[in-house]
């Protein structure tokens, strides 16, 4: 693996050029901002005009600085970029981040003078993350070049996107890159450096546009056979197509294009925020789903309806619930009831009388016994608000002794906060805001299985 | 309007025919469930076995019962349904709700039964609400004949479903029917009944299926100019329609004939409960769409984008701003920016040093002001995370002098909760979760305006 990035995510010494004396919420102070954080490497602020900022000592110049430097953070108006990115270099640092905007995403004369501090960064050996970029942010040690405060926790997925706007987002990831105009530094390199990182388990795409498609398809093949990679590729109509010219300078090709390309090399692509969000979570704690069949447990015959509605849409199928699991759960129901799939336990509840917490937990166990059954998914209603603790570990106890089948849940409802986390915990289920989100999630559980288990590419 | 669902939604007096001496949250009591909601009417329970139940004195049969009696609710085993149903029309009741489960919803015998009881029912008169149902529940009067606690809110929309699971939603509806097998009572009984109701701004449907299709649709045509209808239609697929059957002995016709058939007569078919959710907030919140096109303001380019692409799948576009807006907006960014639509306005902010607040009252004010702009979209990422009071009035004030325009919300980030109800209290804006989810709302609110000024149907 390449080390282009360990300087921008590990640094141990940072200089920041352009610190302003300026401090508070709105300064958009990185130096303010990376102390904040917790960094615990060395930071040399550069500022002509000031000999300490936040009782920092500062440097007239790069050049005065003696110590070794990992990492340059330039914020200065973008007229002066250029000769600073040169005295970087002749200072030996490799690693230069350009936060200043009015680059390829501004006008003509912004375009030139990025083609020129990619000349000058390749002369002197250097390499460009930006410009109009928030650089980069590592919750795993504190260290963040943001302008503003970033709330990131020490969450297993990587992102690498063309805006900053993710940093803001605390559960989005642990570790963060932001290309902004993409100089230079790119998703590939991004790719290459979350590969074998041990923090990271998940890596996440925001894309405009990418310039050296190729090289990126053979590390993306690669990498996203070891962890999921899930892509949020933006600018697929023409006018967002011209908006992202102007607000990265990326050109960004056919939107077919590119849907074939992430299915080529295994890239999940996702449509939105949310989308992400519950594939990460489906990613990062359900076993795989190793086949189509979806069992579902519902306490109100028209949620059941509902589910089958979802399912096809989500190239998922009704599991076949074998003989013995029939018998199994029509025990538990009124004479004139047939039980099957999706199972309505109202009536053994209320009408036959069994408790509902022997109700779920003998149809669940049931389930994950049946060979068909390659996941459940829990619709519950009424049943969890009134549980006791003890009729809830009954409940747990079967989850938990599940095997490798994933549980999805549906709290519809006033939901138990307390519930879904004993149920998250149990790292066999995990609980979504709709039905669709939880059956698409399911559906790439059992994607990313085939993908994995017989090179069968997407949904 | 025929007066047919007044005394299940209204009644003076009801008799519950088989309550049990059981109380709690296992008993599934609808006496003590009637009581705890508050209900102010006359109750008489009828038990055989005992002389008062909760303090309420008991009767041994429905014939004892000298007073006038608007509603009865029968909660008994099912082969003793015929028998009481008869007791009741000789008793001159005209309303009743049969709860029971295992009729058309059940087996054959349980099919025969249902016949039989819609029989007698004609013979003496009486409409019957169920079998197979939770009844009826009005917030309004605090009435509820459910053998749960409803947390119904006194919310402007009524709903009418296959299934009792609404009323467990508070957010839903403030009144409801739940039609269960819809043995006789049908969805037109409760489309007349919400017509011309002055609670209710709203109406959703639940629907597996329906048997007088023609009456339904001269109906539903006639009060979807009056008010929204949403229809949640289920039991798309086969194996659906199949479980519809089962759930509710429904039959369950072409899923495209119910699509033509809504579209024709002015009812919006929603895909699930989250969809109803945010077109009943757009609805009941905000004033309807005046044509397709939107403004955006973003402090994040990259989602700018992510809103571009989002516009044309929701049959909507960018507005094109006049060159006095642009003129405007343009005067607050740096010189080597061009601000459009969508508006980034981070570098008038961070790089020309307005302050936010400024920024995005000028902005929205300028929107609203431009003609081709029917609709405005905020995404707002960091800036209301850290603005004062002072600062929010004043971004306020624009949103609430902002005429007939709609505005949606995206609150990405760390969201500002008290923000939120500000905003939404203007009774300009209403947030959404994502941003695919507010132009989908607003995507309706266009849809409505051409179907009430134009006559022309659908999105």
């Amino acid at each position: 693996m390449p080390d282009t990035m360990k300087p921008f995510l590990e640094p141990r010494s940072v200089t920041i050029i352009g610190v302003s004396r300026l401090i508070g919420p709105s300064a958009y102070n990185i130096l303010e901002n990376m102390i904040n954080a917790g960094f615990s490497g060395r930071v040399y602020p550069v500022n002509p005009n000031a000999d300490e900022i936040l009782g920092i000592k500062t440097y007239p110049s790069v050049l005065d600085i003696a110590e070794d430097i990992d990492l340059a953070v330039i914020t200065i108006p973008r007229s002066e970029v250029p000769r600073i990115v040169r005295e970087c270099t002749q200072r030996g640092i490799r690693a230069i981040t350009i936060v200043t905007q009015g680059f390829a995403d501004g006008d003509d004369e912004g375009r030139e003078m990025q083609a020129e501090i990619v000349r000058i960064a390749r002369q002197g050996g250097a390499r460009i993350l930006g410009p109009n970029t928030w650089g980069t942010a590592n919750a795993f040690n504190n260290f963040s070049s943001g302008f503003t405060p970033m709330n990131m926790k020490r969450v297993p997925v990587g992102f690498i996107a063309q805006t900053g706007f993710y940093f803001g987002l605390p559960t989005v990831a642990g570790k963060g890159i932001d290309l902004g105009n993409a100089c230079d530094i790119d998703f590939t390199d991004g790719l290459e450096y979350f590969e074998d990182d041990p923090d990271i388990r998940l890596i996440f795409l925001h894309m405009e546009g990418i310039r050296d498609g190729r090289r990126f398809m053979k590390v993306a093949a690669r990498v996203a056979r070891k962890k999921p990679i899930l892509a949020l590729k933006t600018g697929r109509e023409e006018e967002a197509a011209r908006a992202a010219q102007s607000h990265t300078g990326t050109l960004v090709g056919k939107d077919e294009v590119y849907d074939a390309a992430f299915r080529q090399c295994g890239v999940i692509r996702v449509a939105e925020l949310d989308e992400f969000e519950d594939l990460a979570k489906a990613f990062l704690n359900l076993p795989l789903m190793r086949g189509r069949g979806v069992a579902v447990i519902t306490p109100t015959g028209g949620a059941g309806i509902m589910a089958i509605d979802l399912l096809r849409k989500h190239h998922l199928r009704l599991a076949r619930l074998s003989p013995a699991t029939l018998d199994r759960i029509n025990a538990l129901g009124p004479a004139w009831q047939r039980m099957d799939n999706p199972a309505d336990v109202w009536p053994a509840g209320m009408i036959a009388g069994h408790p509902f917490d022997e109700v779920f937990a003998t149809v669940v166990d049931s389930f994950l016994q049946d060979e068909d059954v390659h996941a459940v998914m829990l619709l519950f209603g009424s049943f969890f608000d009134t549980a006791t603790a003890e009729q809830t570990a009954r409940v747990l106890e079967i989850v938990e002794r599940g095997g490798e089948k994933p549980i999805v849940y549906w709290p519809s409802g006033p939901e138990a906060e307390q519930l879904r986390a004993a149920l998250e915990k149990t790292g066999k289920i995990a609980a979504f805001p709709t039905m669709e989100r939880a059956l698409r999630a399911l559906s790439h559980l059992n994607a990313r299985w085939r993908y994995l288990s017989t090179n069968e590419e997407g949904i």
